[in-house]
C-alpha cells in the first residue's frame, strides 16, 4: 500500500535489517538498480546496487552490534517517492563499555506498485551536543 | 519547466546564493513551508522555513567567503519531486592561507507548477581521503 504508514514501516524494516546485519533483508528492501545511492557517515557517495550492497557487507563486517532508536521520524509521500528524515540514536558495545552516538538520515524510497524500495540513504554524524541545534563553533566546511 | 535541466539550474542557483551569502535569493529558491528541513554539516535537523532561514543567516555570518565547485551532480525527477545528489568542493580563505573541503549533499526540490522550490538540504562532511570510497577505518557510529 502506498501509504505513509507503509512507508514508515518499510523505513523501520531497514533499521531492523541494519541492526541484525541482515543482508538478505536489505536485498528485499533496496531497489536493485544502477541509480541507487548510499552515503554512509563520512564516506564518499556510493552508486549502484552492487556497490551499495558491498558497502553494507563492509559496514556489517567492521561494526560491533548496534541498537537503533529512531527519533523525530518525519515521513512524506510525493507521488511514488517517499521521503523519510530522522535521527538515528545508536548504542553499541565497545569492549566492556557502552557508547552512543547520533546519525542524521535522509532516506528515499520509490513505490514499485507493491512496496517501498529504498533508492537513497544519506547518513551523517551529528557533531557536538546531542540536543542542541545551535551549531556552536560550527563552520560550514 | 518541470525538466531535469531546470532542476539542475535551480540547484546551481542555490549554490550561487550560498556563495554570495544572498538571503534574498534563498528566499526565492526555498519553499516557505513548515515542512521544509535543513541539515547543515554536523548540525541537528532544522524544521520549518523560518528556522531554516535563520540558520542560513547564522551560516552566512560565521563563515568566510567560500567558493563552490559541484562534482558528480546526479539529478532525478520523480513526478513533482526533484532529487539532486552531489559533492560540494569548497575552497575558502583562512587568514592568509587557502583551505578546502568536501561536503556531500542530498537536495530535494518540489515543483510548484512554475519552478523548483527547495524543500530539503542535507549536507554532511566527507571525512578522510577525498577520492577514496573505501571508508578506511570507518565505523558507522
Amino acid at each position: 500500500m502506498n501509504t505513509r504508514d507503509s512507508l514508515i514501516l518499510q523505513n523501520a524494516r531497514f533499521y531492523e535489517a541494519f541492526e541484525n546485519a541482515d543482508l538478505d533483508a536489505l536485498d528485499s528492501i533496496w531497489l536493485h538498480s544502477q541509480r541507487v545511492r548510499c552515503i554512509h557517515p563520512g564516506w564518499d557517495i556510493i552508486v549502484g546496487w552492487e556497490a551499495v550492497r558491498e558497502s553494507w557487507e563492509r559496514v556489517f563486517a567492521s561494526n560491533a552490534a548496534m541498537k537503533f532508536s529512531l527519533r523525530n521520524v518525519a515521513a512524506e509521500i510525493h507521488g511514488k517517492l517517499g521521503v523519510v528524515v530522522l535521527i538515528e540514536e545508536i548504542v553499541w558495545r565497545s569492549g566492556s563499555s557502552v557508547e552512543s552516538g547520533s546519525v542524521l538520515a535522509t532516506n528515499l524510497f520509490e513505490h514499485d506498485g507493491k512496496t517501498w524500495r529504498m533508492i537513497h540513504h544519506h547518513g551523517s554524524p551529528l557533531i557536538g551536543e546531542k540536543d542542541s541545534a545551535e551549531g556552536g563553533s560550527f563552520r560550514y566546511n
